[in-house]
C-alpha cells in the first residue's frame, strides 16, 4: 500500500445554492481530499486534522469505511468543528461566506501518525502555511512529493510564511487570480515561471468550469472541466481535484511530467461528480465503473487526431 | 480546389491596448477570416464584401495574392468603409468600443461572384442575419455545410431574423455569453442542445482565453486556447478561428465531427496568431512550419494516455 499524508480541515458545512439549501452537513478539505484520494485502489490515504466533540462518530466512520486512515484526526475535548456557511450566486461561480468559525481548527497541531511519517506523498490542504510547514518538518523521510494548496487569503495575512513554506513544496495547487496575486502577473505562463521559481517545480493552476493547467519548466498540459448540464454545488470541487490528483500519484508510485497530465485528469474526473449533489454525497456514491465512464468522456472531449509530418 | 464563400465586413480598426495604439489599419470579420482560411492549401475562398473608396487597394492585393479571391468585394463610389474603434482594457477580455461607423456597410447588398455560387462550404461572418439569409439563397447549389456567426446585437435587435436563418445553417460559432442569450439557459450543455433545435446540427462556443466547445448530438469536444506570455491584441481571433475551421474544412471536404473536431483546433490554432501582434500583422506573417509547429503544441498541451480497459 502506498502511503498518502493529507492534511486540512473536516468540517461542518451550511450550503444554500440557487437549487436549495443544507443543514449542518459533512465537509472540509481534508474530508474530501481523503474520499477522492480513497478510490484508488492500493492508496492508503490518512487524514490529519482536528475537530471538536461535537463531530458525528459516523462521519469519522464513513472515512474508516473507505479505507482512510483517521488516527491523525484530533477529537478536542468540549471544543467545537469548524463551521463554514456560504451562499451561491446564480451562476454557481460566485458565493458569499455567510459564516467562518475556526473552532478547534484555530489552535491546530496536526501530528502526522508514527506509521506515516515515511510516506512518499504528503498532500497539504489549504491551512495556514506555518502549519503546513510543521507537517512537512514531521517526515522522517523525505517525500517524493509535496503538494501544497492554497488560497488569497494567507497570501493576505501571511505571504512571507507562504514563501518559506514553498521553498519545500514540489506541487502547488491554485487558481487563476491567486496565481495571479502570487506572481503579481497577469498572464499565467508568466506566472507560472515567477511561482517556479519560489520553489515548486510544478504549478497547477485551477479555473474552476474552465478547467486546470499543469506547468513544469516549458511544458504545460491542460485538463478542461467537463461541461455538465447541471452544477449542482460547487463546493468541495477543489479539493476533490486536489485528492484524485494526489491519490492517483500515490498509486502510480511515478512522478513525472506525464503521470501528473494523467494525475490532472483524474483530478478534474473526481471533481466533476462532486458538483452534482450537495457536500460529499456524489463523491461517496460514486463506484469504480462511473469514474472509468467519465475518464472516456474526458478522453472524447479532448483527444483528437491531426496527421503531422 | 475547394471553393469557400466567405462573407463579412472588411474595415478600417484603430485599436487600443495596455502595449500601444495603431492608426486606422486594416481590420473586419471577413479579412481576418479570408486570411485565415487562405492558410489551407487546395482552398480557394472568396471574400463577398463592401467597401468605400477609401479602402486602399494594397489591402485588396494583399488578399488577392494569398489566392483569395476578391470579385465579390464591391467598392462604392464615393463611400466610405466600416471604421470600428476600440480600447482594450488591463485584462485584454474587456473592450470599450470608441467609434462605429458602418458607413457603406449600412446598404450591404452582398453578391456572391457567380463562379462560386456552386461552393460546398459557405462562412457568414457577423453581419445582420437577413442578410446573411441573402446569402444562403444566392447558392444554386445546396452548400454542404453553412456556417454562421453572429453576436449578442443581432439577438437584441433581430432575433426572429436570426431564427429565421438559423433555420438553414449547419454550424453556429457565438461566444458562451452569446449561447446564455440566445437560449436563455446557463449552462453551456442544455444552451447548445437548446440550440441545435433551433437549426444548426453543430453548436461552437468560443469562451475566447478559455478555449471553444464543439456540440453536436450527445457529442462534446474541446479546443483549449494556447496558454501564451502576451496576448497583445485580441482583435480578430473569433474572426480568425472561424477561418481557419472552415478553411481546414474546405480542405479536407469531409463533414464529420471527426474533422469538425480538428477544425476546432486549427481555428484555436490560427487565432493564437493572431493575437500575437496589432491586427493583420501575425496573420499575415505566420508561415506552414509555424503553424505546424503550433499544431504539436496543441497537442503537447491536451492529450494524455491513460490506460482504460
Amino acid at each position: 500500500m502506498s502511503k498518502l499524508v493529507i492534511v486540512g480541515s473536516c468540517a461542518f458545512d451550511a450550503i444554500e445554492t440557487p437549487f436549495g439549501k443544507t443543514d449542518k452537513i459533512l465537509g472540509g478539505a481534508a474530508t474530501y481530499i481523503g474520499l477522492s484520494a480513497s478510490k484508488f485502489s492500493g492508496v492508503s490515504p490518512a487524514v490529519v486534522s482536528v475537530v471538536g466533540e461535537d463531530f458525528p462518530q459516523e462521519y469519522i466512520d464513513l472515512l474508516k469505511n473507505r479505507g482512510v486512515n483517521t488516527d491523525g484526526i484530533e477529537v478536542v475535548k468540549g471544543g467545537k468543528t469548524f463551521f463554514w456557511s456560504g451562499k451561491y450566486h446564480n451562476d454557481m461561480n460566485t458565493r458569499d461566506t455567510l459564516v467562518t468559525e475556526l473552532n478547534t481548527l484555530a489552535d491546530f497541531d496536526p501530528k502526522v501518525p508514527a506509521t506515516y511519517k515515511d510516506a512518499p506523498i504528503v498532500m497539504l490542504g489549504n491551512l495556514q502555511p506555518s502549519v503546513q510547514l510543521g507537517v512537512i518538518d514531521q517526515m522522517i523521510v523525505k517525500p517524493k512529493l509535496v503538494i501544497l494548496d492554497t488560497m488569497n487569503f494567507w497570501m493576505d495575512i501571511a505571504l512571507d510564511e507562504l514563501k518559506t513554506t514553498l521553498k519545500k513544496v514540489d506541487v502547488i495547487t491554485i487558481n487563476d487570480e491567486e496565481a495571479r496575486q502570487l506572481s503579481g502577473e497577469y498572464s499565467l505562463v508568466t506566472a507560472a515561471r515567477k511561482i517556479h521559481e519560489m520553489g515548486p517545480k510544478y504549478v497547477v493552476i485551477k479555473k474552476g468550469e474552465h478547467g486546470a493547467l499543469l506547468f513544469h519548466k516549458d511544458e504545460i498540459f491542460f485538463s478542461p472541466a467537463l461541461p455538465l448540464e447541471e452544477v449542482f454545488d460547487p463546493t468541495g470541487a477543489g479539493d476533490t481535484f486536489a485528492g484524485g490528483f494526489a491519490g492517483y500519484l500515490a498509486q502510480i508510485e511515478t512522478v513525472s511530467f506525464k503521470t501528473m497530465k494523467n494525475a490532472l485528469i483524474y483530478g478534474s474526473c473526481l471533481a466533476s461528480f462532486t458538483v452534482e449533489k450537495f457536500g460529499t454525497e456524489r463523491l461517496q456514491s460514486v463506484t469504480d465503473e462511473e469514474i472509468k465512464e467519465r475518464l472516456r468522456e474526458f478522453e472524447k472531449l479532448t483527444q483528437f487526431d491531426i496527421a503531422l509530418n
